[in-house]
């Protein structure tokens, strides 16, 4: 596997646009367009939040008529969230704008939304914009750039990559963008993240895979805890490629594994990237909980070490105060025995044991500072109550988290 | 009922005393002791993180032996837990010296710890605390005032209240102290809390009626959603205002709602101080969820809300943004339609409906900012899904929370 340049167009068969249709005051852009040549298989993970956008209502009741997808219109500045019958005429007469000016139908056009919750559309701005991204398609590294801007809101940075594997003896590309930054705790997809494959795969065979690796790496994640309304992960593969269509048949082959591999690898940078430009952070923290009883377990210690408010907060005063990670992991629901937990931080600047099978280590405060000071901080904990193993990612909690998050709307 | 001054030691039967043994650095008071002249009928409920600090598995064991209690030893400045053996000798040291003192056995002593985690204490400071507890016990309001400082940590203010009712005739008192203020998120009881009363009742009696009130109090309150590993709560009986004892037969009585009533006033007035003294808290909120399907239901919805960190910050920055609120209740995992929802935020300024039965109300920006700035401030949540309802208690997130908890430990 090879990383390359391209992003979301590093794949054969699809165009780009992203432009600013004046719903972000400030001139940003704030739509953007993908597009295949041909129908592509296409699978879909959406938020579990009982509150769903409008675009996620939509994009859910169109899978269910066909896997196989032309066209995705994304805005951001606006969710298009708790916004009732409006919400959803909005949302179609966007699919269904888009749809004629690219020859395909309303069934086949995907919609997603992000920005804040419970303002109707500018649907004027909306529907000129999307005659404008269509205007501007195009396949280059330009398109893609401006597309990955079109899906950003308070994220610092677009998120970006693509990478070559090799398929059935042909050359397969599979690259992505994705947006963040707060309201980041997704329980079925991330915010918003569009995956390209010119492979060759049946959409049954993608929409498994997708599963399995949402549960791995962005449901793996939390910037805050707050789960969102508008989550929407989307692969679209256009078998540009050529290669032999994988089916679900082919799950125990060569093919399927380099296939897998690659495809988590890019959604695993997307997820991770949206940790590291999560709202305010200073750190990104990896938290890996071993030798717990059950999966599930694992999961949950993880995740709750992440999301608690005083480690994070303790992350971003560099204090090495280990007691909120015991106490977060007690306070998950898990059933373990605090007696036989060894708990570990450690950076690129160094490693120090906490707690060793629940014998508290005095440890050197100097070099604890120096661990904790680093971007990248490491929290490794085991249990010795199994064999299973989960990885959660997320970010400190900084005082820019509190006064980006204070005046949002202003 | 008649609030009155006195706090934990209003009732008779009674005596504490505060000191500073040296345990917090900056010499502030960090011990408390609570002494009842005769066995005194006491309920407890404590934490349900996994992982508990030495005193709160030391008083769940001596509770099993007996309910009658003679004393408490509160320290603070170190929670003694994640402290292996080392913590457990420490507790049966510290309530051994505390019962050779004052002549009582040591299974008639609980121990209560709050502070820093995973250090060991310093158990001669300890020791000789006790000792300087013992030699300054007595009963009137300055006793009470410095029993409350001993058991505070980075609370701005000592938490007590009051009460006199009366049953069967006679006079009876109910007082209590606590203290928060971060870690807050009791899943059996707050940090710490102690309440005496010269009431008789049966201990069976007071145990239940503490799990029911705890319920509705701690339980319902968040300030950081991280429970903590020494939460303890604890009401001690005298008897000495001689009324007839009440016992389980007793439920329907009249004196057994009168006492109830008070009881709870007392718990929800610490547990509300609690909260309104919260890390970094600027301002008090309520959240009603009424209309809920179960009971089960609206506590889960409730405290949905008062948890969410994107909730939080908005009312840190008056800012009316209630997508979150709808989004926090969509995340809880609870079952409801979204378009039967309607969200009301009100306070001492005004009133405003966001939303009225899944539809957006327009609403006006300045009186939004006005009802927000106030101090206290309520969100009403309905959803005509049931007949159950349910209130929590939390407080905003601010740049404070953060900096308190970025350096805790320096």
């Amino acid at each position: 596997m090879k990383i390359i340049d391209g992003g979301v167009l590093a794949a054969k068969g699809f165009k780009a646009a992203g432009i600013a249709a004046g719903i972000k005051d400030n001139g940003n852009k704030d739509m953007a367009l993908l597009f295949a040549d041909k129908p592509a298989a296409t699978a879909i993970m959406t938020t579990s939040n009982m509150v769903q956008a409008a675009p996620v209502q939509w994009d859910k009741a169109v899978m269910i008529e066909s896997p196989y997808k032309r066209a995705v219109v994304v805005n951001s500045g606006n969710a298009n969230a708790c916004t009732g019958e409006t919400g959803m005429r909005h949302v179609e007469q966007t699919a269904g704008a888009a749809a004629e000016l690219l020859g395909v139908s309303t069934q086949e056009v995907l919609v997603s939304s992000t920005g804040v919750i419970g303002v109707v559309m500018p649907i004027d701005k909306i529907l000129k914009g999307v005659q404008t991204l269509v205007d501007e398609l195009g396949d280059d590294a330009q398109h893609a750039d401006d597309a990955a801007h079109g899906i950003i809101t308070t994220d610092l940075t677009t998120k970006s990559i693509a990478v070559e594997i090799e398929l059935d003896g042909k050359t397969v590309h599979i690259g992505g963008m994705a947006k963040g930054s707060g309201m980041i705790c997704p329980n079925m997809a991330t915010m918003l993240s569009y995956v390209t494959t010119d492979a060759a795969i049946e959409p049954e065979c993608l929409q498994k895979l997708l599963a399995k690796i949402t549960q791995d790496t962005y449901n793996m994640m939390s910037v805050d805890g707050d789960m969102s309304t508008n989550d929407t992960v989307v692969v679209m593969a256009s078998g540009e490629a050529g290669n032999k269509e994988i089916t679900l048949n082919d799950v125990t082959s060569q093919d399927f594994a380099v296939f897998s591999e690659a495809l988590y690898y890019v959604n695993e940078h997307l997820a991770k990237s949206i940790i590291r430009d999560g709202e305010g952070a200073t750190k990104f923290v990896e938290v890996t909980v071993s030798g717990a009883a059950t999966d599930k377990d694992a999961r949950i210690l993880a995740k709750a070490v992440i999301k608690s408010s005083l480690v994070k907060t303790a992350l971003f005063g560099e204090d090495a105060n280990w007691g909120r990670v015991l106490s977060s992991l007690g306070a998950s629901g898990v059933v373990f025995d605090p007696l036989k937990v060894t708990l570990v931080f450690f950076s690129s600047a160094g490693m120090i044991t906490l707690l060793n099978e629940g014998v508290p280590i005095a440890f050197d405060e100097d070099m604890a500072k120096k661990v904790l000071s680093e971007k990248e901080i490491s929290i490794m904990v085991t249990l010795k109550a199994g064999e299973d193993k989960a990885t959660a990612w997320g970010c400190d909690l900084s005082y820019d988290y509190v006064k980006i998050n204070g005046d949002y709307r202003s």
